[in-house]
């Protein structure tokens, strides 16, 4: 496949929007660090001259998506004028020079903010490529060969780890298998877990039903947090695998509450209900601590899963390498783009670990299961003790909504990365000036921003 | 000594300046990776009922400041109308509120532009407390009792290397010899080294000039930018050993030019050239790769650098357990202000490896001082294998400027973190109506910034 022909595709508009959901209300999304999120969302919208656009976002929790949108607006000038082609023709060069700017390199370098606007922009761009070729994102990576995928990688301090070399090499030799996993995947789908029945904020009758639901609905999964409250969490971890039996599986979550020690302390405690991974144990930064905890772990049959806030490739090939995590989940919005996302695929192949996405929030799920669909045809191949999160939340406000029936994710089939929001739900939900918001204001149910947050209107 | 009463110190106003220096005209300050910084800062004013005042800045290299001043913006809900002196006597518990808000964490954590503007207000408040006490910083953390210091940490994912009461007992430990280590350091300072003399910008007429003017200051240590070019790291490292001879001090720094598997054959050249030091050889997230430089350099007697560039605590917690630095560059306004900066001190300490800070760029030597001033009367005791970094730059704007004389940092004597700039640069710098900006936009030397830099003035 070459690469889309230049001809009309000089990138002439880069709008972004701050868009926020009141989830706080319901106590949807409550963890043990997280405890009144608004699930939220930049969202930005890439348009060429001759009118193609793109879609993209980066997952926020409410407050401080106005300085994600800023710096969007900041990096704006790398972007407009650039034909998206020449982009997509060299996309690794692309990439460094957007994540490496030699000023506003300092503000991370390839973390935190800054790399959280790079997520947003360059998923728009993968988006507008993917709707350019007329095919959903992981056809678009499935189609491409070694050699075009491998180009749009920046190799840059993962080469001990993988070469760009090694890297084709390993896609190659996956290659011939390719056409019967896109059949399996677009006839039967991907498993998925559910982290739907054991939010921190929600009742014990409310589990009881969730659980109920959720098994009704085909899943084998589920996804309880904890953290806060040993006591608390071995009563709601007891109560949930007494409705789910001992033949379904159950993962736990900490979201980081834990020093090294108290992780590994608590899972004991917990490893009765044999949890299959504890998630986040401790700080999204602490490589060293995950392989001590993975460790002391490993005699209970307890895995450790990270990945939602782990910052860069660079962070991710540590964990890999140091056997810091046994379970990879990337998320779509957090570091750099599809581009190092790929990267992160193809370093766990190498070293054997299962990337199992983390989802939820908005718009993580559209998009993780075109990153996991790939992984299945031309990566790992394989499906076994591999999973997409599942949260049945914020879907709604999408055009081409994820589809989990049977507990499986269905192949998406329609052009782009699933990203594209309705029109109405930028109405509503634009921060601040947005109808619903207008309306709460107004009620009183959440204060009106004060100067600092409208900066960005 | 107890905290501050209560009296008047409620905050009432928090201001915050983007300050920019045109530095890159130049060409002071380039390296491999920061080819033409505008050395800049965000500068932060807070101001309590009475007229107190606290200045703190973070450092920033032009580009994207106006992402950390809005930052600072949205933090102005968590600070204004509390009182100061109650922050100071619960600093720690302040500390995790501001760095771990439930909603704004997701954009870290304690990471990036979010960790930038945190230092820069936890900067200006230990300034104001410093100034409320009438005296420099480091006189106020070393007056502190080894309780009432270790108050001020938030010891959370770092107790598996020091624990609060490890920490205290440390800092007892050491108190008996507190006193004439303060009047040794008020009489006769402290050693610092010289980036002078190697920038990447720099010509060869300039740095032998430079050299000799090092030389004749004193300076003991030079330091040198790497990692371009490997012909021409040798000429000029060749030709700054041999104007400073073999008895001085040669360090050289990367700024994260290569791969780990570059940094091992490109410092094996350099090696004959006899360097202390190889300050950032690769990605500031890397630890494991960082360990593994640190191994194959060993046995040609180099020792690693790094820290300026470190996002955290945890961070550099694993670069200390790891054997990943033997020089410890702290940094003062990266990660979040004096509190964090003491725990890292600490866990430095009880792994032995040298505290060396990082600084140059704005106001960092300021600061620095007053951290390695503390560290020599209160926990490491030795200068032995220890400078602080001094670049002779932007130094004119501060009220109470860094002195240097004889290459030893002099004792700071007037009251707070010698943060405060006087108000002719705010009036010139501030960007983008400062009287030297707008000059420069005139004269066209700088383009006017687009509507993006201009959100924010």
């Amino acid at each position: 496949m070459p690469f889309p022909s230049k001809n009309g595709l000089k990138i002439t508009q880069i709008d972004v929007n701050d868009v926020r959901f009141p989830t706080s209300l319901g106590g949807h999304g409550s963890d043990a660090l997280h405890t009144d999120p608004n699930y939220s969302c930049a969202y930005v919208t890439t348009t060429t001259e001759n009118g193609k656009q793109g879609f993209g976002l980066t997952f926020t929790c409410g407050r401080g998506t106005e300085i994600v949108v800023l710096t969007v607006r900041a990096m704006k000038k790398f972007i407009l004028g650039r034909n998206a082609a020449e982009i997509f023709a060299d996309f690794a060069g692309f990439w460094r020079a957007i994540t490496n700017d030699s000023q506003m390199r300092w503000l991370g370098p390839e973390k935190g903010v800054v790399h959280l606007a790079v997520a947003a922009i360059l998923n728009s761009l993968w988006d507008l490529w993917a709707r350019l070729e007329n095919k959903p994102l992981w056809r678009l990576l499935v189609d491409l060969t070694p050699e075009e995928l491998v180009s749009t990688i920046d190799f840059r301090y993962i080469t001990d780890v993988i070469t760009k070399d090694e890297a084709i090499k390993l896609l190659k030799d996956k290659l011939a298998r390719k056409d019967e996993k896109v059949k399996e995947l677009s006839e039967k789908g991907y498993p998925a877990y559910t982290t739907q029945v054991g939010w921190m904020g929600y009742s014990d009758a409310l589990v009881k039903e969730l659980c109920n639901k959720y098994l009704d609905l085909g899943f084998q999964h589920f996804k309880v947090k904890v953290g806060l409250n040993l006591e608390d969490d071995i009563r709601r971890c007891t109560a949930v695998r007494k409705y789910i039996g001992d033949d379904k599986v159950l993962m736990v979550d900490a979201n980081q509450a834990w020093s090294v020690g108290e992780a590994i302390e608590w899972m004991k405690k917990l490893a009765p209900l044999k949890p299959m991974w504890i998630e986040e144990p401790t700080s999204p930064d602490d490589v060293l601590g995950h392989a001590a905890i993975s460790k002391a772990l490993r005699p209970y049959g307890i895995g450790v899963a990270t990945g939602e806030m782990c910052a860069n490739r660079v962070m991710f090939k540590q964990f890999l390498q140091s056997g810091g995590m046994q379970y990879c989940q990337i998320d779509s919005a957090r570091i750099g783009g599809v581009n190092e996302i790929l990267s992160v695929y193809l370093m766990a192949e190498k070293l054997k670990v299962k990337v199992c996405p983390h989802a939820g929030g908005v718009g993580l799920c559209e998009m993780v299961q075109h990153l996991q669909f790939w992984d299945y045809a031309c990566v790992s191949g394989t499906m076994e003790g591999r999973l997409i999160e599942y949260v049945d939340q914020q879907h709604e406000h999408f055009y081409d909504p994820c589809v989990v029936e049977n507990a499986r994710y269905l192949a998406p089939k329609l052009p782009g990365y699933s990203t594209k929001m309705l029109p109405e739900t930028l109405k509503k939900f634009s921060y601040p000036k947005g109808s619903e918001w207008q309306h709460m204001f107004k009620e009183g149910i959440f204060p009106r921003p004060d100067e600092a947050e409208l900066v960005n209107v």
